[in-house]
């Protein structure tokens, strides 16, 4: 096999039939009919047809080592600058068509595999890890187009400073309880599997700072693995009105609870287990965060132009464009879209290649965009509503657009720029964006998507070189 | 008659009829029963039943001066000092009912109603004014309990600095187009009516700047008029579950365009109509802006005491308190919660008689809150988002719990301090608090109560008195 | 004796002949002819001068409660709401006379020691306590006006969490050593005593967080006791002409390091010594905060309102009234001195008699106040430089004005609203509020007062009672 | 002649006799030997010696296209981008050699004047205007290692909106009052020109906004001109001693007053005059505002290296790196570092040829830079501020480390990290970086640098492109 289309994507997904929950039921029939997912799965399967448009061919894809098919441009494994440029063509593209609205489409866990199976050295040789399984599985991934889903994070019981579960309680959790000769068994809880349920496979990664070897392990598995059960929150898609809900009718990509109930995960599906040193280091050590930020960032720049758009259009349409205050809070917009493609050229421009000849850009520099996008993002959302005011709440629906109410909304909703519908659907999507379920949900993930913030500005103070500066100072003051 | 119950407010309602339109369908049957309305309504009941509750009816009323009823303590006319405590007291009674997110239970109309009432002789004399009308209909309100809402603002077409309507238009701002000996005729829409629908009467005020006489008026008709239309907004009712929607379920107002077709409004309810000097100066001079400020940083002071609960319940849940940051943020609510009292409490302590008697509190005081509080509104949300973290997407329904996934919940969403399901309720209470459209509505209607918060700091700067300050400078500085 | 005039502070300082060194040089003949303190000591002078005006003495003094003479009102045991009152009229009429710029005003200090000889039933029966010495210290200072300078603070060795110095090393932060027949021996040295070298005495408090007992003690000695040493930092006097330096030449107070070389203590000035417990409490049980707070906070209200003249003096002067930012900014500083006039009514209002009949203010609101001001003073520089812009640059000396260029400045910095003169009078003053090294400074000084900010927001967080607004939520979610 | 030598720097100027007025007295003697002067000018030749450098004389020079001598790289006018980067690496050369204190390097005006040259096309054949003048002066000064200031502003008279001086007033701003067979008189006032009083010339260019044609010029005239008057600013040299004021001792630059008392500029140094058109397009068409961020930009980014270096020493001395808030303090410092290395990376990768085969670097991207900076260097002084806290009021001066003293100040200024003479260095190096005359005038400096940047975020947002945004937006919502 090789790339698939949108098609193969919906009936794959709704053949595995999985154990989702939605508000308490269980769904039955196809995955790809139920409202919480429609929208989604759609947008998803457009996005993989897109591989399949012979004008961007040479931009989606490229030729499988293994195989000389066509496969996604989001596997390649960078060896040179220029792979570096082309995975961020690649991944540009493809969030131009859901505006970077989908934090989750295929490219982020194509990254993240491509990411671990390019350090998987890390682990030759050592105790229960098995390097292969995981090159092998990057491998299957790649040939076959394969979607997924992933979860880093355990339960929130507790986020006291030092907190560890003591190992007699029933888990929390997940962690291994048994192994047998044909694989481990697992059991517990994860947190969020964002796009869960709506991929073929799930994989897990502990996510470092472990204690309990049990707690520590990374291995995949396909999404209706016997005991794998999903949990979502609520849906936040509005409807199937696209000029009502022109988001969450196509990107709500849903979280979910994974709860794994004594589920056996086959020899050659675990990477590793039972091996505290390297579940504390792979990740960290691995190419994972230069490869997986490169690629969120790329996806970030596009979001930020749809937001620069949505921002203008709404200035436009009320013709609010010569109140200094009003300019001043795009041209933040623009300060923070402008950062955020200097910094993406800056890691390009800066990448080195690493020990095993895969060109990684340049981590710090890239941590340094992950600790600008988060407050930039909530800000965004802060200066829309300021600029939508009271037009944020005048967003009459489509079908009060096709009753008799038509003339009255025609005459009085109209705008300095368009006629009433046009201004209604331009206010319609500010409000989705910023002030619905689905755009504050945005918020929060884009807000946590690589950890706590917090952490994120301490995490960089650690990692920065200051040594240098500290020297110059030191030589100024005549110190040394 | 005197305060009514809940089920009087309810019936009278429901007897109106009005010409409600809900996406794009027109409310057939009772208000009361309508998905959007009924749990807002069934508050707004709970208020009214309130001042029949023995124990409170000392803060909830008072005697009236011309039948020595009980009437609302909302519509006391104050003279003392301790009149503004009463006044406070019963404002936070009813805020605490709900805890504060109902911006516009009755006592906020009663006192603008009181507050104009108490203004008229600057109507006395004037040409097309009629004091005695305003009068009489504030008394009838009094009297009889009258719900009421109210339109400000006109249409956003066009937010330009200086912009007006061709006068040969069709009109979109509601005007003045005709007068007969029953009345005038009014036509064109106004914005943003909140519980337009749930009242008995609506008051249209113009807002100042007017500069074709023809849009400045100030009237009340009771809401099923004929002519009068409310075009709702989506309403942001998530569902009944008190558990999913603990604060939608009860407390959401709607808001509405209001749309005049030929109105008829009777000359008894005619305040004023065609006077650009009073229709400019009135609202201003009026005690308009002391006592409804009162009334609502009253209210405010109870919903950040709200506010301040819900974080410190998402804090001990998880027990998050020994983080700086996270007392750090809380106390930035703290510091808000106490700025907004000693405000309210130096208001009433520098208020003082105005020309007719009545004691108003320090405006310029009261217009410092108004200043402060849009801005903490919006802050506390990113607060609660920031504390709250991941744990806001995983927030299952009541019918999740009610299911065979109870046990799962109860073992992977146990916190440190609460079960289960506890926790789940709070953050599903801080999610639709600030992340739901419900919620994120509260924050732009409290973003926008009193106007745009840069005109309002423009306000603040010029109704200022600056001199003594400038003149003990120039003092200093040997220049006088 | 009673309320002293400024001629009798003067010689009383210069006749102690401290150990004060500035530069590396020892003080010879009077401080109050040392170029570093002669404005300062002449404005200190004025206060106390103030005190005989009899217009003011009401204002300034009240009748000793020992001899029925004439002592400063900022002495007063508060037993009444009113007596808080006079107290900050004290405080504020000689604010005025500083425009609040003197944060060592003597008022300060008497305050201090009013509010812990208030609280001396503390110390009674405790090991190692003379309650008695603090009492007729109190008194002595009271009945004499006796000037005084304090330090709460030791050595920045090392600001990590846990850190404690080796008991066998020499000292550094001062400890008791020894103790005779004649009183207990101190060695080490003590940060930054403000006024330190102008006054008759210097207190000694341990300021909490004390493990070895030598660390704990409280005791006041005369400025020129043997082996007291005052280490001067940097004057910033900008030189003696007002036109130049109009707030250095009068206000700088100076800082100290104050080292204590064998100092001999005698019994009857020792107010507690080796007692960790009380050490460790009596500052906090004590009325210290309530009282030292609320002096702070009417001086703090006053110097906002002579930056808010400033801020206004600008822009008149150059006429930039029309813009929106410089609206928006101007009415920042108005927000903050109208939330610190809140502020301080509240505490008043709320103020509660203690255990010992005195009335406390209410301590939490004035903690607020202390969050507060911090924050809005370094941002009132911010406000002043961006409204001075370059103008701030500009600003030639009196002496320039005096010479033959006169005829060049009066032509080209003649401004809108002022001459040449007058335009630079105000400019150098906001240059010396704001961007000199005694502006700088005076901003630390308010950044700093109550100690780090982030403690303070700590400190706020956990004393604030929280519990009745988490109840609220429970009850609400019907979780009680 | 070609690259002078510091010496030859200094003699030319001292040569030079110029009229310069310090606190109202004119120089006298030799400007080098002034106490104002004597640092800076050492610097700035310790600039020029740096060209000889045999080990950076590639990097520094660049081989003169008319006579091949080596001339300073700052006059290259760059064809390609790798130019581009020799013209960055020489900035920063020279920039670490002053840790980017001096923003008026050669190199800035050297750089001014390379972009005007190299847009002269835009004066041809236009009237009052001499292309050939301007380039001429451009290789006069490249040939001789010319120093220049220059000035942009006119006087502050009132800063209203729309203010223009009466034509029949004696001019405040310089105006054209008469043209004779040698030249054009100029008469009137300029700000600021800083450096005003060093350099062999000084450059003039009306800013733009021009309504009266005879404010509308250009041109360049030695320092020493007859009429021509520098009125500088108070000194902000804190002292000769580089242990006290290791900042101001050596790069105090001083602004000055021009004053143009009918001063003749021969035609040959008349670039342009009395022509609107030219005076209010010239700045703006020219590669001025490309090449003159570039090397600012490069300059900043070695001044927050600097900044970071000493915040970190900070840390470093007392310890007090565990901290969460200094964490995130410092990563806000390496985050606009970062930021600032990308845009400038950006600039570059994005330039492009003008029509006349000039690489200028991408303006846009630079304009974000220069709207990021000012804001970014006004917060690195709170943070330093912040993280030194009581420490920067703990700076004995070097005379008291050299008297008796000093076993005190060993004893009790010794810091975790350092000794107490080194701390005291660190403290007083940041302290005169953020809290001295000389600091604050730097952020004042840099906060102006390109503009008020209220008109900087304007610029901005009107200059940015947004139209491809918004166009995405409508075909989105299918309004194309």
């Amino acid at each position: 096999m090789s790339i698939i289309t949108g098609s193969e994507y919906i009936d794959r997904i709704d053949r595995l039939q999985m154990d989702i929950w939605v508000d308490g039921h269980p769904i039955e029939g196809k995955v790809s009919e139920h409202p919480a997912f429609k929208g989604v799965m759609r947008s998803q399967a457009a996005l993989y047809d897109l591989q399949h448009d012979k004008s961007l061919q040479a931009i989606m894809t490229y030729s499988s080592p293994s195989t000389s098919e066509h496969v996604g441009m989001s596997y390649l494994q960078p060896k040179t600058k220029e792979d570096l440029v082309k995975r961020r063509k690649m991944v540009q593209q493809w969030a131009m068509s859901t505006n970077g609205m989908m934090g989750r489409s295929p490219d982020y866990m194509n990254t993240v595999m491509m990411a671990l199976a390019s350090s998987i050295d890390l682990l030759k040789g050592k105790e229960n890890c098995f390097p292969e399984h995981l090159l092998s599985f990057y491998e299957y991934a790649r040939e076959n187009d394969i979607s997924m889903t992933h979860t880093f994070v355990n339960p929130q019981v507790n986020r006291e400073q030092f907190y560890f579960e003591d190992e007699d309680d029933e888990p929390i959790a997940t962690k291994v309880i048994d192994k047998t000769d044909e694989g481990i068994l697992v059991k517990g809880a994860r947190l969020l599997a964002t796009q869960g349920g709506i991929t073929d496979e799930i994989v897990v990664f502990s996510a470092g700072g472990i204690q309990d070897k049990a707690n520590g392990f990374a291995f995949s598995i396909p999404s209706n693995t016997k005991g794998l059960k999903f949990i979502c929150r609520e849906s936040f898609v509005g409807g199937d009105s696209t000029f009502n809900y022109p988001l969450s009718s196509r990107y709500e990509e849903m979280d979910t609870i994974v709860v794994f109930d004594n589920v056996l995960v086959p020899w050659e599906r675990v990477f590793y287990y039972n091996n505290i040193q390297v579940s504390n280091t792979f990740m960290d050590a691995s190419s994972f965060l230069p490869f997986t930020l490169h690629q969120a960032v790329s996806r970030q720049i596009v979001k930020t132009e749809f937001v620069l758009g949505v921002a203008q259009s709404i200035i436009d349409t009320i013709n609010i464009s010569d109140y200094q205050h009003v300019q001043e809070k795009v041209s933040e917009i623009i300060v923070a879209l402008e950062t955020m493609k200097a910094l993406i050229i800056k890691a390009e421009v800066e990448a080195e290649l690493d020990e095993w000849g895969f060109m990684r850009p340049n981590q710090k520099t890239l941590q340094v965009a992950c600790n600008v996008f988060p407050r930039a993002y909530a800000r965004f959302g802060e200066i829309i509503q300021q600029l939508g005011a009271s037009g944020l709440m005048s967003i009459p629906t489509e079908q009060a657009f096709r009753s008799s109410l038509r003339k009255d909304l025609d005459q009085y909703l109209q705008s300095k720029a368009d006629d009433a519908e046009s201004r209604v659907k331009i206010f319609r999507l500010a409000w989705e964006m910023t002030m619905s379920a689905f755009g504050t949900r945005e918020t929060q993930y884009e807000r946590f998507f690589f950890g706590d913030p917090i952490r994120l500005s301490s995490g960089l103070y650690f990692s920065y070189d200051k040594e240098a500066y500290v020297k110059r100072v030191k030589t100024f003051l005549g110190m040394d």
